[in-house]
């Protein structure tokens, strides 16, 4: 699916996000990934990339399905505003410094990274298939 | 497990977190909650309130393996500090008011909630298992 505007404004060039993937025991696991926004067709994408095969790397190779969430600095005057999504996820090899090098620019642009020997690494593409949360971009 | 020092800093009288459960399917959700800290025993918890009988309340019902995430304002110069914890949970009935009371004093002051005539709710109990994340709490 497409995300509503107000969901793509709230991701714009690069955020922050929760990323949950399943362990092999069905449990969950989550981090803090940058994400960045790629339509493909009708859909869109939430992309992120990795210089380690991390445990999230793997867990995605395994199972595909993962629950990602994009805190907003707005609230409703009780909670914050956030997007969640549920998502189809699938890894790609290499693509990282140049995805990494893009985000860094909005989300850490005095960091010096990625470095310039940075290795191929990983992507992990998610396709969005459901949204929820609370904001303008869900009622 | 008790959380380090650091950890309990973080979350101080009541913080934001996302919450990861199960859904039937074995899925991941995820929604935005309010936490507080409680000690029992050797054992940290970590507790949230529900007036609604939501399908995290549910899912923790089936299967109690949650993950939960708290993002600090603070970051290491790329990306932000944050807790994860793997946790054991399980509800209990009512009590919802009083911890959301006290949560709203630290995170919603002038919110007015919860409303005086609020139901007894749910609270969601979790035990802390495992740490991970960056930041002082975890090496």
């Amino acid at each position: 699916m497409k995300l509503p505007d107000a969901a793509r404004d709230l991701i714009g060039a690069g955020a922050n996000a929760t990323l949950v993937t399943l362990n092999e025991d069905g449990s969950p696991q989550v981090s803090l990934v940058w994400v960045a926004l790629r339509s493909d067709g009708d859909d869109d994408e939430l992309v992120c990339g990795h210089f380690g095969e991390h445990r999230k790397v793997r867990n995605v190779r395994r199972d595909g399905r993962v629950a990602l969430t994009v805190v907003s600095a707005e609230n409703d005057g009780l909670m914050q505003h956030y997007l969640s999504v549920a998502g189809t996820a699938r890894i790609e090899e290499g693509g990282a410094p140049e995805l990494l090098a893009e985000l860094a620019a909005t989300l850490a642009p005095d960091s010096g990274f990625p470095p310039a020997d940075a290795p191929p690494g990983w992507l992990t593409r998610i396709r969005v298939d459901r949204i929820g949360g609370i904001g303008p971009w869900f009622d």
